[in-house]
């Protein structure tokens, strides 16, 4: 009853590959050897430190300064990223399944911005360009490649789906009919435009943020708008609940199912690191010691 | 002891009925043949392309340069949802339940709103008459009837009915004693124009929206509207607990009474499909395989 | 083992009275008899159509117009409710626990004020006299004695009121030191004029109130600004999750203790009308049929 | 199984101290003796008020009157304070755990600005001073010593670090990838200046404080923004759901650890007296009867 010692499928490796392509997928997909644990550091890095670089160049007066520095370390990383997605091509048994998956597609999309930069360089164009550039920030998703607690939470978000589509039908129905009522009641004159800028402004105040951009001028749009926020708070409480529920009872799950390997005691503690009925040690590791 | 199979008694058919009048009731109200998903699918998109083209014509540009297109748009949909109000009428066995029901008085009110515009054409009343028209933006409460998930939500909110009339009872108080305070302490001269107004502002903050368009001026004025936020910070956590507790409860109970037919087994998933004690397939309509 | 018909000490009546104040404690206190019930629905009308009336004459408009019909009303809900405090007083066996009781100062509260606006009718003091008259929207207070489904909440509150002083504790010392940093980084020239202001502006950020009305300008403001909320958008599961945690104990160990005089049986649900062992009927007067 | 008595070890004495010192450590250190509370009291009104003067000192009006007051008293504080710095060290077995300790450092930051001020006193760099002197409000930091109940908080918060981490990870996401685009979208003539900027705006918004300074013109851009309110919105119940779970398990275990010194009958509650099955009074000195 082998519990914390699973092998996920996908990381098994091909047994007819040459030693070093097998050395390459270890260190790129695998987690648990040192230079698979330093690959992933390393990458975590590379992929914030781009953004920030990203960031900087959207700043004014940064440009202004150090343009030409921050151009040439966008061309370090790009070249970088691109080495690194022509090695994970080559380290998988099967490339399309990785191409076509939705780090692959990411994978692509953080690089070729800055390529495409190259091809539509002339004059007018260079807003554009910047557009597309600015799209390498998706890098930033690679990170969730590293987030491997997430689910538990996945769980209970999808035991939760079918409630909580209907809490959002719910909240959808609730910001249409008080945003038609409101345009109705304070009309174009005091801010609510038209009625998808009311349907707007109802969810700016149904979800509690209210910027105060527009906001209700007359006595009766005040009413409704006291409802609307009232409404707001309170139901708040729903998605709440459903999701609370449910991360209670996938969690009293979870700790029921863990299974000592030694003598099938039940119930231990997720990150416990002994039985607690026959003391042996557990070889988990996803929480390190 | 057949659990998923029940039948609710609103669906059955009259037997007496004429062939056709059978089929469209069945292509109406039921949603398990082939026609009667299709006609409930294009129901959805009809309700929704009216609700949108009633939107685009609140929109000052596009009412000019599309309102012709937009006006014969409408009136397509008023007169389909007007064949399908006949039809539902003649296809129940008591008329008079679906006329006086729910959905019955919302589907008349989301076409008699464009008829008026007719009968009230003219000049300076034009205003009002965009007001009733507007009114079918309720079609959308239609879109109600398309979710069926919302037992478990509306069983825990019913057992919640009495704290949570107490928890707004208190909201009530809360703000209508703090909203007088803030009238006496800021005055008319920071905004806080008279109580009703301070009544408003204080449920803007206690909901923690705050638009910001009344904002406390003085030293006694920010510390007073302080504790309002923070209290709204807090007791957010009342309704919360209060609609967590019942969901968990109403959550294990719904667990524990999904029984199979077969052998009896209890605590199956509410979106089981097989029994998990003898293996028996479920006949569960509401989850489709 | 009577659960449901527990008389609580308060509603026993004094034998040795003369009927008329018997009755006359039945009405005012009782809420089971037929004029018992019609006293407290006259009453709670009162009290919401004076707090009404002192709300319409802080609205400028109104009180030009019918400024004198407003002062009519008042004084004719002032002598009421006069009336009303002498009755109590003379209808409960001690009347100075009633005097001293948190309603007993409270009515007294409500009706004061008015009588005062008599004796400081001179000139120049005439604002600070209608701060008195606008104490009466107090009486709204009294609204708090109709509510009796409110136990189960204060039994939650209360295990929970060392959970939350330490909760409110860490709030204050995060509001204190952030507000004085930024004071420090943005400083009175964007704004946060003083270390209390910044306090409070914390206050409103932390809360997710967010008026606007002072807001950071600097980078550096704006990441530490971007921390207080990101901190006060995950502290909010605190309270919540100490609420949620003891309402779902509390309401389990009522329905445990909620017993059959029958036959015993125990778990019922807090509004069953029937055992679900025995059948027999409870006589439970809260959950009216 | 002495539950309730048992005691820490940082609390026990150095028997071979001599008696003045042994008496120094349970008057600092201890809590239950009436000297030990006693100096805490004094202690908490001594950090409170000084906190109160540094603040007062900010507000411009205070400073002009009452300056050499508040500097006055800011010294006294600040001798008091080195005082009672040097007392600790005195009093306890080996001073450099004190020292490096989170309280230990927060001590001498507390007092080190005021001293700080004198070496740093030439003309332009006043400025510099203030900002040091206005480090002392860390003081407040010394309140957390005497909030002893955290600590079932603490446990529920540990147990969901690893959870809370993925939560803010995927928050960093969102906001990173939404104010990207809606810097895309809006661009700086909307007051998106620069990403970010943007990305400040996206978690104002997604965290419900809704400032208001920065709000989206564009239909396309007020479209992105309801998708990032709605989320926030519903993201919220992640956090909350997990506190809660935590919240529910630490507390039923706690219940069930309650165990009786004389008949070890389990399950009291947490502020129970005496024992549930024999009576026996518990020596808890955490709940003062």
């Amino acid at each position: 009853m082998k519990v914390f010692t699973k092998k996920s499928p996908k990381e098994e490796k091909n047994p007819d590959w040459a030693p070093w392509r097998q050395k390459m997928h270890e260190i790129i997909f695998e987690h648990y050897t040192f230079w698979g644990k330093e690959f992933d550091v390393i990458l975590l890095w590379a992929i914030f430190l781009s953004i920030v670089a990203v960031m900087l160049e959207s700043v004014e007066s940064i440009r202004v300064k150090h343009g030409e520095l921050l151009r040439f370390i966008e061309w370090g990383f790009t070249i970088a990223f691109t080495l690194e997605y022509i090695a994970r091509i080559l380290s998988v048994r099967k490339p399309i399944y990785y191409i076509t998956s939705f780090y692959g597609i990411v994978d692509l999309l953080a690089i070729l911005p800055t390529y495409l930069s190259i091809f539509f360089a002339g004059g007018q164009y260079l807003m554009v360009i910047r557009t597309f550039r600015l799209l390498r920030v998706f890098r930033i998703l690679k990170l969730a490649r590293f987030l491997g607690e997430s689910r538990l939470l996945q769980a209970a978000l999808k035991a939760s789906r079918y409630k909580i589509t209907v809490f959002f039908g719910a909240v959808v129905i609730i910001v249409t009919v008080m945003g038609t009522l409101m345009y109705l009641v304070e009309g174009p004159e005091n801010g609510f435009k038209s009625i998808p800028v009311s349907v707007y402004w109802a969810i700016v105040t149904l979800t509690t943020v209210g910027y105060g951009d527009i906001a209700p001028q007359t006595f009766l749009g005040q009413a409704l708008a006291s409802i609307i926020m009232l409404l707001g708070y309170a139901i708040i409480a729903v998605p709440t609940g459903i999701v609370t529920s449910e991360i209670t009872q996938a969690s009293m799950e979870k700790r029921k199912n863990n299974v000592c390997d030694h003598c099938s005691a039940e119930g231990h503690d997720i990150d416990a690191k002994y039985c607690r009925n026959c003391g042996a040690k557990f070889n988990n590791p996803e929480y390190p010691a």
